[in-house]
């Protein structure tokens, strides 16, 4: 297999975590998950930065992506500058040091039955 | 971080508010948004073109997005130069005047429960 | 703006008509659909091809899309050479003579509630 | 028609099969399952390479897709080298010897009403 797949930069203009959940089981907890797939042999180094109506960008956030592993990163979980405000519109941009492959989706559980949405990220080079 | 991600003319073949909501709280209405991401450093001017099944094209509808900033715009809400009719098939043509990116959602509530879709607009030029 | 928008040839890999509908109303029966824009000046002869996982491809079933306009079609509405056997996987190739974007939608009412998916189909060429 | 139309390379991010389901109907459980399309008059050889978040890939699982047709493969239903585990996250590159087009869907029905997703694969070359 070719090694290395993928774009070093990732945009994911929708962003929103719902402020309610009907479910208290954490997988059913109304959720936005970044996929990062880092199918080459190196580590990447990921750095997210968020970008906000009416405030100036924050971030980065850093996570690691072993070689030849995923990781679904749950916006939710991000603490480190600051947590995101829920029911607050927001983008990212996803910027990794070894080419990887991103998918954005959101699990939205303010009423008792799910709802789901996913897109690619959009590979900005 | 490169200061411009994205490109300046975008489309977005889906488009269709439905004219029922079972929700009065305006998060949880039926509504259509395009998510419009500016990551570079200078202020962007948007034009929305409409395109219709049976009439011709209506806009442009005029957006500013400042420079890092995100801007999840409501098709529900675009009322200049006229409102978007409910329940009707449209597309959008999305233009910038710096590069963007553009993310196209609906929240469907017309039953009890939601049901959501997105997906990137295409990157035109 | 631009006159032409888009690509000649797009690909949509999934394709599955509900069999049942809990609703009568048409707007929410279970349907799937290609909502094709044609931002040029020029009117669109645009050919749909099906493939099927057990049999020879289907088509082409042919729709006009006039300069200027969208056109969401229903495949449920197809139905010269043949109409579309639901419960059924397929894929579709859709052609045009002027480029045109595509993008693939589903609304499954199958239960009481609705489930949306959507996504860009493949620009080919 | 243009024999050929897709990639040899596609990656999905995206990879969870839900636990549980509430349906006995096959057709309502929770899957997910790649949609690929071989337009083109050669058959395809694909191979599937799933990554996971804590452990070596694991495939490939091999899978036919004749000229001419269309293949919706359930990852559910994928056995050999092994079955992928329920509840986990993963990824998946999915590889062909001829051009081919990947669409990425799943159906969620851990609870009584349906959630769907869908995306296209990224086109790695």
């Amino acid at each position: 297999m070719r090694q290395e797949v993928g774009r070093r930069t990732w945009a994911i203009p929708e962003g929103y975590i719902p402020a309610e959940s009907t479910s208290a089981d954490p997988a059913l907890a109304s959720h936005e998950t970044a996929c990062i797939l880092n199918a080459s042999d190196r580590d990447a180094n990921v750095s997210i930065t968020l970008f906000f109506e009416d405030r100036d960008p924050v971030g980065p956030y850093r996570i690691a992506v072993p070689a030849k592993r995923t990781r679904h990163v749950r916006f939710n979980d991000l603490k480190d500058p600051e947590p995101i405000p829920r029911g607050t519109a927001y983008s990212s941009i996803i910027q990794s040091d070894v080419p990887v492959v991103v998918q954005h989706s959101r699990l939205d559980s303010r009423k008792a039955e799910l709802a789901l949405l996913s897109t690619l990220a959009f590979p900005a080079e």
